[in-house]
């Protein structure tokens, strides 16, 4: 993986994203990466406007992993990556990471699919979209 | 007001309810309210199919005032109340508290509009409503 | 108010910030303005940090009330103010406001007081705060 | 393994629950797993005041995967279950599902780690912990 060619995104931490174990709650980072993921569409030119009434089709997260390393806290300027590392015909397998100062706290491997924007089922992923996906992986 | 005749719904307080100030965080008051609103309404017949297929109308928030006493925390067994206290034409006004031991933690006063399913234009709140909610309050 | 005056924080809409109304959900626009309080006061160098080791303090929603006007949507890019519009002896008012595009969508009065770091007891608000919370409002 | 042996917590879904793609957003089901695992825990007698001032420890997770198979839709009821599937010396394997109507909408594999309430530095599980978890798995 070449993290150099990664979309980031700086997220700040806020009291909404901690709990009382004085930490960033485990399914924030996932909350985290969703914005992260969201933001690097945005550069792609893939806004949700685009995705729904020019594609057709919109992106679910279909399964995912996720390793905890070392906890986020409050006021922390966390760094969130964003990485097309596979695509697949309906498929993309994304790797992304919350880092703290060149320190890795989380990493997943996020797999979504594109479904058609009325029907939710599966579709391929129109040709557009993968020439611009694939540009970044 | 009668606290005997309010709705309760019983919520246990987790870490994704909590922040880093070790207490519930403030805005998750609300969305314990809303679930004790939700449920008051289930128990009235006024589930959400119900009110959108059979009535055509939804609920939303308007305007709402809530002051906190004292924290509520990781572990609490919380009291939340539901009880109309006003019908107007298109708007009912909640009274709704948080307790923990009969001590109140939080109260608010929620204002909800009826408007129209597939408009969201405020609407009348429909006779039969108008008597559920009646006889509650 | 001057709202020229005022802290202004951008905040864009996701997925999480919705509900299945198609809109953003209504305690997430207190989600958003506690970003922005957090934001304008480390712009008046009021880290988390410096409130805690060095004023020994914290700030806590004491009461609030919130009008919604207009949904936001996802998607949206929102402009979330801070302004302090009264200082008290331990309690600061602000109105905040959430808008897209100039138009109001939501707007709060939110009294928050300040407390010991240690004893989340009520305390007066120090001197150096109260001058900078002061050129502010 | 066996459901029948695993623990069930039913989860109703509320909007806060749902985003704006009708559905209930992705992390929550996280959020759901959480409130399992907690009360699964407090039926163990292990409720986070036992867990900290008994046995000196807390959980987090460390780990995660989860598969998505069918969406969660706003007023389902859901059942939440947890088992136990492994112990290791400081870490716990716990499978969770979540299903409506028999049909499974999600499952996740989830390492928890055990770490010292103080120190939040791994630890050998508490050997009282280890028999109640194992009576479960």
């Amino acid at each position: 993986m070449t993290l150099d060619a990664a979309f980031i995104l700086l997220v700040r931490v806020y009291y909404q994203d901690t709990d009382a174990g004085g930490v960033v709650y485990h399914s924030t980072y996932l909350d985290f990466m969703e914005r992260a993921r969201y933001e690097w569409m945005r550069e792609l030119k893939l806004d949700i406007n685009s995705l729904i009434q020019v594609h057709k089709v919109v992106f679910m997260v279909r399964s995912l992993k996720i390793e905890y390393f070392k906890p986020a806290l409050l006021d922390d300027l966390l760094h969130v990556t964003v990485q097309a590392t596979e695509l697949g015909r309906t498929r993309i397998t994304l790797s992304q990471h919350v880092l703290r100062d060149h320190v890795t706290l989380a990493s997943a491997t996020i797999h979504v699919v594109c479904v058609g924007a009325d029907t939710r089922k599966l579709v391929s992923l129109p040709a557009p979209l993968r020439h611009k996906f694939g540009s970044f992986s």
